[in-house]
């Protein structure tokens, strides 16, 4: 299966990555996560995107905050689908990564999540890779129909007062 | 080839949805367009969405406007990935339509581009199919290529005075 | 005396929908209330929403956050009237859940209450069953006078040095 | 059937709420219109709003912009349902009038729909009333149905190449 | 000396509305404080404002939050100057309060000042009455010339080290 | 009677401000207004609010647009009262304007109307010149008295079908 | 005298970057102009910013729109100062540009300047040379007394009733 | 070398401000720093900017929050860059202190870096000094290097799973 690149802006990102890792651990797809700074070390961030393709990568997912340029830069460096996750930071409640990630203009864009959406960016990774592979489609169904039950089983919870 | 659906919630978002097509049509990508409205024809929305993987589509794109819940409402019934376009209405300037596509709760990513950001949805959905099509991969390459040799000849006419 | 039908998106919901529940009941409403996800059980929202009339509803309250499509996607399954309570989550201060609550495409309307508003939405829900129910308007009318003395209380007590 | 007041904060509003007269004559509904400012003449719409009950009304609907206190002031004077039509107005793009109209502390709901939603206000009027009203419960499943044909022809046409 | 009447719309506003009294006290201008809701109780609110100027108020300065109609109810309601400070609450941060408070449409003014800003609106009204009162005018001078000092003293603390 | 002195920060404001200088000769104030910009010509500026006062003065209005700092220079010059119109221009629809006239911090107000709101400038202006000026305060009684006639006249004209 | 640079993000661009131009060429200081697209030409940006300082450039200005990415991937490539214009674009006002522009994480700054402030831009980059310039320092301050200049002539021509 | 001298509106911004002048000290560039408020001691800020060429500074630095006047102030009287610190205060998470600091009309720029934004102030200042300092470019260089660095060793720790 091919690989998901996880770039984070920022070592303090981690928490939030840290969701994303852990769900496509879940799905059992393998993934590579680094620290990257679109800014402090455009170079290593430009080989990675640049070299993503060749080096097995699917999927790129990049988390980042205030004036998020990271998704952009790696979706500038490689035609693979490039995932946004713009985190909330000190102040703007986390407007600014939004639309400083998903406001790209055209010709480069970049699949953008909610506000420290990292599961919905791994899911929506898995949804890439499982477009031509229909095991990993079946897991993802799973996933759908565990959530649902959860859900059901709340609201069952709820019927009989026991919340 | 799989097939790019396009579901637009209102036949007023054709002329957005244009741009899709066009940009589909010049990457030799097969698609199939459907005005679908999430709340007047929930049935047929759903019903798209959730047969889309065994009907031979790899891509659904959601194009609506204001409360958008289009993006939300496919995605909740496959799991092919979904790309949302926030279309620009008579208020907000988009805002609206915006945050109701792309703030997606925990399970059920929308990947959502810029509000009418219409030709990078297509773009996106090219760089899904390409992760497993290395023709295509190498069509979104040459693409970048005339992008950025079309920027590099406005750069020469600037210089050359002939802008 | 027709029923309310309280929906939330998420059982983390249930604090704020706790004060809609707590204000029926001083009203003597019945009411009955479960979690349903829009996007995780579909389904069974729908079939919630559109069975509702027949199983003796007069009103359906949906609370959700972020891109919250729950009330639209009540709305769409029925002619009831359908209240929706934005809900704040982490991030932008429940303007997601609004934007995506109240600006509904012509056609489904979805009565919005303020962010959290769960009282007012116990409130709103009760005039709706008020309009052809005179003791209901009567214990509305009560309540309002009630309210008024709180305030005028309090009013006393500030110039009386005691508030 | 119980009417529907319609109370414009100013002339310049009639435009939008002429969208709401249609929708309520085409679902045969007795309405009033009334041109009473909050701010203006404030006396005459609390005392329509107050008596609004013993003449027959059923549900108020108030349309206003900027500073919208329309709706609040006439909620506060009744305990029937007052529907808020946010307008948009020079600047601000509706979301002054929007907060204005929505964000009602505890106790006084008023229920409303999006910026210059001038119909869906009208729906839900009439949903308001067709809770006990089986004809005019059937007039807007009827209407439902209408509107959603007008969608699947529009996507007829699109797949025929004919929109 | 005329007075000011402070009108709060809920004695939760109390701790903001403090402020405005301290430094009104501190100046030595009589005021009368009231919670008056102009929701809860429009009567009192308009019998308040009306009166006002034949009870020897100059001045009225009204705090509220949320959709925060009361300043321009009580505007609407006397020809005396009414200030209005927009009250920050659980959601969006005041700007509710705050476009609800200062978009006032043409005829009804509303001289708003900042979020929670409670000691600029005594500071305004004392402004408001030393239009015509010399010695009310040399007290407000006599705190800016104490404020600048405050200032360069800091200053000097700094330039010192020892802030 | 005291005159009202009008500052605009640039002669592009003089459209906004003619309806100030309007409203203020239609109720027999004298006024005086000038262009000055807080940032081209902050001598002129301070030294006009600094005498202010004792030139005859007894309020002052600023417009001015953008990063909108003329009514918080002027206010810093001068303990007499200043109203802020915040002027929409070309970007942001007058948020910024008015966000940098509302938010005055802590011992300097500026009392701010509604964006591009000059004619309740003017009306403001006049609320506090007649706080001890009974005759024009029954000026503006009678404006409101008009006022309100002409919404009646309006909504009557809506009754017979003639508006 | 050193360089300004100017790079535009897309050549779309250029009416708003001729102002910057114009203001360049009035207070004499050589520029060079070009158009490179942080994400569509990635390597040209990169390689002008990288060898600006050895190019004899002072300044770097940069204009973009939407997720504004260019002023902060040319920072990351030089230690020269650079100025970044947010351009309003089709939706938002300019504000998603204007926070992916100012909204600079530590370590790279981007001097940001007003949405669509091109003239500013050039201001400021010639205030930036002329720290260490006295003849450039002298013209601006002869800009600023002509400013002014024009500013007292408006308001004289306003005195005379004739602007 | 020039010095930099910082002016903050009030001695709350010192926490702020400190990040700057650690940022200064840490490049051995000497700075000045003060507390000037733009409304409460506008002579004293006056008297500082006019003076600042003359008095061997080279830049100034402005941290102000709220109606964030200070930067527009000082750079009206100076032709030296002017950058502005947009500090976040109680209510509105900075966006006001940002858009009444960015968004000056053309005449007078402020250099304005992110919302509490004050190491990257301190840098601007000093790129803007190296323009002409080849010593201090160097300094800038090695604080990118180590900067870079310190991400690359945050990434090897992620690598070796010792983050």
């Amino acid at each position: 299966m091919k690989k998901v690149g996880i770039v984070m802006g920022s070592a303090s990102d981690l928490p939030v990555v840290q969701k994303t890792m852990d769900a496509l651990k879940a799905l059992g797809i393998p993934y590579e996560a680094h620290v990257y700074s679109a800014h402090r070390t455009p170079a290593q961030a430009a080989a990675f995107a640049s070299s993503a393709r060749e080096n097995g990568f699917g999927v790129i997912i990049a988390a980042a905050g205030m004036a998020a340029h990271l998704g952009g830069v790696l979706a500038s460096m490689t035609t693979l689908p490039v995932i946004g996750i713009p985190c909330k930071s000190a102040a703007l409640d986390g407007m600014d990564a939004l639309l400083a990630t998903v406001q790209m203009p055209s010709g480069i864009p970049v699949a953008t999540v909610a506000i420290d959406g990292a599961t919905n960016a791994a899911l929506l990774a898995a949804e890439i890779l499982a477009v031509t592979d229909g095991e990993l489609a079946q897991k993802l169904a799973d996933k759908r129909a565990k959530d649902a039950a959860a859900v059901l089983e709340k609201d069952c919870a709820l019927q009989t007062g026991t919340p």
